[in-house]
């Protein structure tokens, strides 16, 4: 199997692209499945996101989040959030979005906005490699460089 | 809200764009959560994708899906598949994977898949907007123009 992974994205492994409209860095493709449950029990921290896969120039990516997150927007990137567990709400200027295991919401580019849960809370996000978690906000909470998983 | 919405993205209400890397056709920016499992529940036929979400020039597609579809490749893409009910095996000449619920895979540009399910399975899936469902193969079952849920 190691073979047939090198074979199809060899020349990818390890690679670092720092531009947006580029593959995103990968680990080489993985010919499995991605197990959500798995990978969220390998993480116990909050607000810190992993990445779990890429698909073009975007990262999977997966946190645990409980409390309040900081006000941010992204300038040149719609967000993408999904639920696996608990409940997330997404502050917005123009109002909240309140999302549910199984639902999921994209947050428009330049859109203000603070993802908050009163209770731990598994989230999916997709967005372009190289995407801060704090957008242009920055500060202590910005998780530069995530790790895979 | 539908002032806000307006407000937010009017200017890409209705939009056709063809070209990939640009932002995706999108029905305005709705200001409230996709419930996965309610818009499942208005699908009953099979491998016929729904749009639910656009994600910069991505689109956040939904199908239920049974028995083999044709084989075939995406020559300038990835492709995100998420399993939210049932089984789907994604098979690749190179060997197949498996996802149950809560299990997802990143199909590589340019590799030759078929997706097969022995019974009827929910899935998600995430490409750039105008990717066909058909990829390279063509044929009668080509959606060319998915229907927004």
């Amino acid at each position: 199997m190691a073979d047939s992974r090198e074979a199809i994205d060899g020349a990818m492994i390890g690679a670092r692209m720092p531009a947006v409209k580029t593959p995103a860095p990968r680990k080489g493709v993985a010919m499995e499945a991605v197990n959500l449950e798995e990978k969220f029990n390998q993480i116990s921290d909050h607000w810190k996101p992993r990445i779990v896969a890429g698909l073009n120039d975007l990262h999977i990516k997966l946190a645990k989040v409980e409390g309040e997150f900081v006000w941010h927007s992204h300038a040149d990137t719609d967000e993408f959030f999904l639920v696996n567990r608990g409940e997330l709400t997404i502050e917005m200027r123009e109002g909240s979005v309140t999302l549910g295991a199984g639902e999921m919401f994209v947050v428009p580019r330049g859109v203000e906005h603070r993802p908050v849960a009163s209770a731990e809370c598994e989230i999916v996000m997709i967005e372009p490699a190289g995407t801060l978690n704090t957008g242009d906000a920055g500060g202590e909470r910005t998780v530069a460089d995530p790790e895979w998983l």
